[in-house]
């Protein structure tokens, strides 16, 4: 039963590098969500809950892979961005993409209880993933301008839905049929007269996603910081070296809503790009 | 905020269609496994409640994905075999690969509790995966050959070395000094000479590993099997439309622990290479 | 100005191996041949000299490269069979594509006045090529089958579409409005009724394409042979070593103008998809 | 025989599209073109009229093919940049490369007799190629900077080599031996000092290779020029459209042997990375 003689098989293996010089986002996408958050009684149009195990899932992967300089999640997708240098897994792509996905389905499954204490998983959720390069800074920042422009449209559009139908009464095809055709200035209208809700006052976390940063820091203390009503989170990784360990110490992980469409937010942090 | 200015960063995305008419293979393997198995104390060599979990997880993939007629899992990693004709996802390659690994991953944390009841998780595992194209049978029963003949020198090294370590009371270091160089009939010897342990003896889901076979069924009654003191699992699968119904309610998987490098079990189920 | 400091670029080369255990099929297509052809004053429908140079080139590609077993070529098309078990250029795929397309091309246009020795080339022609892998021996069967089911349309088209024209005295828009939407019998029927030509009678090689089958030949010797009416050509190889020269002298490459759909031809000669 | 229940074989022809935003660079290799050198009684350590007739065969190419800003070639190899932007073939990789090798080869069989009227060809030359991609500019730059240094460093050591062979009756071993282990400034001492031979007076095709640059032009008129000594070849493209016929006139291109590793040569054409 020696193996040898079977061990040919692995030459059907084909190397899968992913070009230099690019840099990589992996683009993870829950797998029919809108039956999973059925079942799960997620509140609508947004689960405040649910968004925040997927930013806990994604902060984990932040943590344990320190080439990831971005993340941006909206609904049941996360995007992460790894510096265009990186050399994880020697950029091998299955490797990298599974690697990816795995860890933050696992995440998404190990923290759910945290979040929903009161709601059994019912069965196992999973995500697929995708890779794609991007050969410059224009598209990255395109990229995720088109991810967080879908996020205001989405949730303008399912704010306006969800009122039409939990306040207005409205059977789901009628809200539907309101909204059809309807530009985003009419949209914040209808909110507004009809149910008194002023778009501007919802929630960043709803409008503008979840922007998670790795910022470098300067002392090795792991402090808490605040910044104008946005939430921060914190990353402890888990160190290994001590050359490993101060190089990690020197980054953490904040979470925001803010903008990432126009320059301000690149501005000040160039180093995102940088390297 | 108009979506329609970024969308371009879409045609980044390349298609990654699979070559048809092939087999394809899907591997996933437990990432840093060591260290999960020992901060969890699994039993060594082999941690049945462990090796359990990890079936339970693939037979939740077999049932979910219609389109494996065949899967191998030892230790911590597991492949599957998806038929030649297969269309999934249109044979997208990312799609395929990271959803199977993702549901994988879900399945085996969701069901961690009923088998680890007494060990609760402590952080994720993670799992890669990749997936490999294999043109013919021979190629692919080489493969299953490939994969249950490294169990097996896997199991009968592990055995000895921890024979030698736990009633031997030799160090880990002497245990494989001892080991260096030996053939598999020295193993077996030590094992018998010194420990009294038969390895024939040895449970077989140790030695030939876990093999999950989609069977076609008759009759459309779901009901349990039994065959010759191997463990055989029911599959019951979610049903959507009457016609899928039927053809799914036409196969069961079962959990087997058997030869599968002789021709006998190819023999006795030509359906797995069928199609 | 070492060197060393760039050579990093290298790493940009990404590798290209194409799946071991398929058959490869690389099918070169002439570009812009209608303006060419056109310019060159080829007879229509068919050019034998243009065909015959084809042949020529196509000879010469499996002369010098061993693992092609099969070819076959109509109009300005050329597809080459290279074994399943090929390790040309260690299946390097734009290795492979490159050096067959050029090497075709650069005989096409070395052989031209042997063709055309009244008719000076005007300007260099040029191919495109693609490589296709084909995992098993029915979906290599049905390739060629399309390409000489393609070959006997055209031909039968372009025979009756000529006929009206050149000895019909219709306009090409005439011709093509009276062919619109016939079936082959129907234009079979033209052809006979309006122009006295039996289709039947129309030479193999327009009706069926060019076969080149490199064939064992038992004894070292290299003599001419001549089968039915067909031509063959010789295969006086480049030797190197003695053992290379016993290998290479065993083979001998055939041009045939023969049915390739049916199952004749394949069971007469196992050995094209042997190994 | 219809065509219809063949053409399924297509759907294996899997698509191959290069990433976007990326560089092309092309590059082409004389296959054994050291036996065809050989065979053909080309000059050492360097032939003119072979070098000559590889520029006119890449000029010819950067003729028909407007996306290509640049190239660069030495001894038997050639070099494409294509534009960023490029939408050639739709980016289709394997008809990109097999177009350009084609052309090339063509070319290069065709225009023979035109610069070794007195050798006729003995048998069709090849080429292999490749397209790698690069992300940036910097990227490219050193990319070009790669093939020139080797340029330099193959042609100071050819010529001291054959220095040493033809005037100094060394035999190739002695040659070779004697320059082993040797730098630059040690084979410029042994060409000046035993030969008379003054490195600076090479000629600059040999020293820094060929230079291919696509130029804007201003006036539609299509011009010699002369530049600080060094050729100037004209490109007369064949126009289809007044539209693209007035794009088309406005490029004309330069062949140049100048230093293109400094910062000089690009920052004077700053459209070549332009786009």
């Amino acid at each position: 039963m020696a193996n040898s003689k079977y061990a040919y098989v692995r030459n059907y293996e084909l190397p899968d590098p992913l070009l230099p010089g690019c840099f990589l986002i992996c683009r993870l996408d829950g797998h029919s969500f809108h039956r999973f958050s059925e079942e799960h009684g997620f509140t609508k149009p947004n689960d405040e809950r649910a968004l925040k195990l997927m930013d806990h899932a994604a902060m984990d992967v932040m943590t344990e892979y320190k080439d990831i300089v971005l993340a941006f999640g909206e609904s049941d997708e996360f995007s992460f961005l790894l510096r265009r240098s990186t050399n994880l897994y020697n950029r091998r792509q299955a490797k990298i993409l599974t690697t990816l996905t795995s860890y933050f389905t696992s995440c998404y499954v190990f923290h759910w209880s945290k979040y929903f204490p009161d709601t059994s998983m019912r069965y196992p959720p999973s995500f697929d993933g995708r890779i794609v390069l991007y050969p410059d800074e224009r598209s990255v920042r395109d990229y995720f301008s088109w991810r967080q422009a879908d996020t205001h449209i989405n949730n303008l559009y399912n704010t306006a839905f969800w009122a039409l139908v939990k306040q207005g009464g409205k059977t789901t095809s009628e809200a539907h049929a309101t909204l059809r055709g309807t530009v985003s200035a009419m949209k914040q209208e209808i909110l507004f007269q009809q149910f008194n809700i002023n778009y501007n006052d919802i929630s960043p976390r709803y409008k503008k996603g979840s922007v998670l940063v790795r910022v470098p820091q300067e002392a090795p203390e792991i402090t808490s910081e605040h910044s104008a009503g946005q939430t921060v989170a914190l990353q402890i990784p888990f160190e290994r070296s001590t050359e490993e360990k101060k190089k990690r110490a020197r980054t953490r992980t904040e979470v925001l809503h803010c903008d990432i469409i126009g320059d301000e937010f690149w501005m000040a942090r160039s180093f995102i790009l940088a390297g």
